[in-house]
């Protein structure tokens, strides 16, 4: 297996975006990504995309031939790659594996959504939970997250406030980063004033919905010195399935999904959790942002709201979490979540996050879920 | 890179099945492959399913935690791929690049779709062209394909009589395919008889709706023999893209993608079109199969119509084509197509055909588009 790098990375503004359509986006961050790594679009070989749901949102499949059609890059392969809001993770992980495979020298991951055309985008979100059990019943994603944050209030005393300073620490980070659709601080007192959605999680509990596309460019790595002076390394690439449907899970507070593709990620890297200098996690919810630092080893099962009230995960905490302001604060456009992850830690790690860099940051890890955690992409990266 | 070795294949049957859903029809094709590999689903490392459009087929996006967890095999990861009619070729060439990479061991790949729960199949299917250019101005793919196949005709004298031989040998084929959706010959006359859909094409030149699945089960050539006696080797896996929009082409009367993917697979096993005994080209609608045999480099362009007249595609002609009954008798699940190709080109090897063997096959190939053709893959397999 060839080892990769990433050695160009790239992100739209998030947010709604009524002057740019689907095709537009997904281009202009293929071209920033390019700009990025120093590269034209003939030197690639093979291109990736990330995305939960054209066909819903903007009445197109087919999204690998209407890219490489629209940004010139025909007859170069393309595939779309989907799994819910991970399908950004597993563009990245196809990638690298086209890469680390020999299939293909220089690959393009991406991700892209544009969920504003449509007059309610709930139906199309709704796809990503099991439609029989689930989506046809009437439960939507806030109502599945709501219970999981009710019973993890109820196991182990997690507060509301605790919950509401999982979106005040995105906020704070998000204001500093002039690609994220909300760039403004919050207080815990606007969070649990703000709009009740599904008992207990408020409006500023709920990511967005967002229009955005980002990539990275990939290389084996033992080439990226050819193209760039700060390469970062694929130390680990995984990925774990779980059940689609929450009332199949024996446990409500742990994202299996999420703990087994942690641990390969370790195993893959050699690395444990304090190994980690920043991570960008799939907090889709806030209660989501909490049981990722539980289910990827930063704190014990029940612990994470603590950690959260104490300081841990902010930027100068322990453990930095979501220093690019996170889905919440940042916006998340479905299919370009897992790639936007990926690029915020390769500003972190080389340096260029400006008011949000990580001092220091050499190892970062995304992490990036499916539904209510059906699907679990993580990758560890480190220069 | 590492050697992938087929050890196991299944297909359901293909038609309008109503008494079987979604989740169940991939779930009776992978049970079927672990079987005909002589393994458990334990064995199981990862999986990839090619699916166009389970979105607007049956409101179900994230497929691969749905059928993870329904099959029992969480938490091993699972990805969608998506290149619409494609879908299944891309998901065998990703599992193909997940055990060449040695991300995975034991992958399985499959296919499936379920397009019979819908009033009206063609806006979904629609989706698969350049919906602002193509779809929103009322054009679905019979009549795109009947431009292309007007044009060839305008060319290079073909014939509405050679276009129906595609249908009747096809038909032929199919008739001794137990697993076919219409497993019945027809004739040129009740191809010339039937419906007229778009001028030049009528009914019987048009594939049909399906539903089914399809799978196959990979592992690295160096151990396929501890789980059977006849291996089937990867020779070449390869995907190229083309334009989306018919508009934008050159040349309606070639399929730049199928050209370039049929380069890239001679050269990457290493043969030449003489090389092959047996293919499976995706005849979608009976211009197609036509040009799918001079793309693929088994005739000159343009005289594909008389080398159909004069037999060569036949069971014992010089290229048999579509043994199994191709898209058009077999049947067309759009994203289980391209294993249904696999499977069959593996059954034709193993010399387990019975009355639609193609004697002494020992190396064929499956050919597999999406769209008008903005997506080709192209496999070479051999014993």
């Amino acid at each position: 297996m060839r080892d990769v790098a990433i050695i160009g990375v790239s992100q739209t503004k998030f947010g709604e975006l009524w002057d740019e359509s689907f095709r537009d986006l997904i281009t202009t961050a293929g071209m920033k990504a390019i700009e990025d790594a120093n590269i034209e679009g003939a030197d690639l070989d093979a291109m990736y995309v990330g995305n939960m749901s054209a066909g819903l949102f903007v009445q197109q499949e087919h999204i690998a031939s209407l890219i490489a059609d629209h940004a010139g890059l025909t007859p170069i392969p393309c595939a779309r790659v989907e799994a819910a809001c991970a399908s950004g993770g597993l563009a990245l992980r196809n990638g690298i594996m086209a890469v680390a495979s020999g299939f293909h020298d220089v690959v393009i991951s991406a991700g892209v959504e544009k969920m504003t055309d449509v007059v309610d985008p709930t139906p199309a979100i709704a796809t990503a939970s099991d439609q029989e059990w689930e989506a046809q019943q009437g439960i939507t994603f806030p109502s599945l997250y709501a219970m999981m944050a009710r019973r993890h209030m109820h196991e182990y005393g997690t507060t509301r406030e605790q919950l509401a300073m999982v979106s005040v620490i995105n906020h704070k980070n998000g204001a500093k980063n002039p690609l994220a659709q909300f760039p403004m601080e919050i207080t815990v007192d606007t969070v649990l004033n703000s709009t009740m959605v599904a008992d207990p999680l408020r409006l500023l509990d709920c990511s967005p919905v967002s229009d955005g596309a980002s990539a990275v460019i990939l290389c084996p790595a033992e080439e990226a010195r050819k193209y760039t002076d700060a390469p970062i390394y694929v130390k680990a690439s995984t990925q774990a399935s779980g059940t689609i449907a929450l009332h199949d899970r024996k446990d409500l507070t742990t994202i299996d999904a999420t703990v087994n593709a942690a641990r390969s990620a370790y195993k893959m890297a050699g690395l444990k959790p304090k190994d980690i200098d920043a991570v960008e996690v799939h907090d889709c919810f806030s209660i989501n942002g909490l049981l990722a630092i539980e289910d990827l080893g930063f704190v014990q099962k029940g612990k994470g709201g603590i950690a959260i009230e104490e300081g841990m995960t902010e930027l100068d905490g322990k453990i930095p979490v979501n220093p690019s302001g996170g889905l919440k604060s940042r916006g998340h456009p479905l299919g370009a979540t897992g790639i936007a992850q990926a690029a915020e830690i390769v500003w972190q790690l080389r340096g260029e996050a400006g008011k949000r860099q990580v001092e220091g940051a050499q190892t970062g890890m995304t992490h990036n879920i499916g539904g209510t955690g059906g699907t679990a992409a993580v990758h560890i990266l480190s220069n």
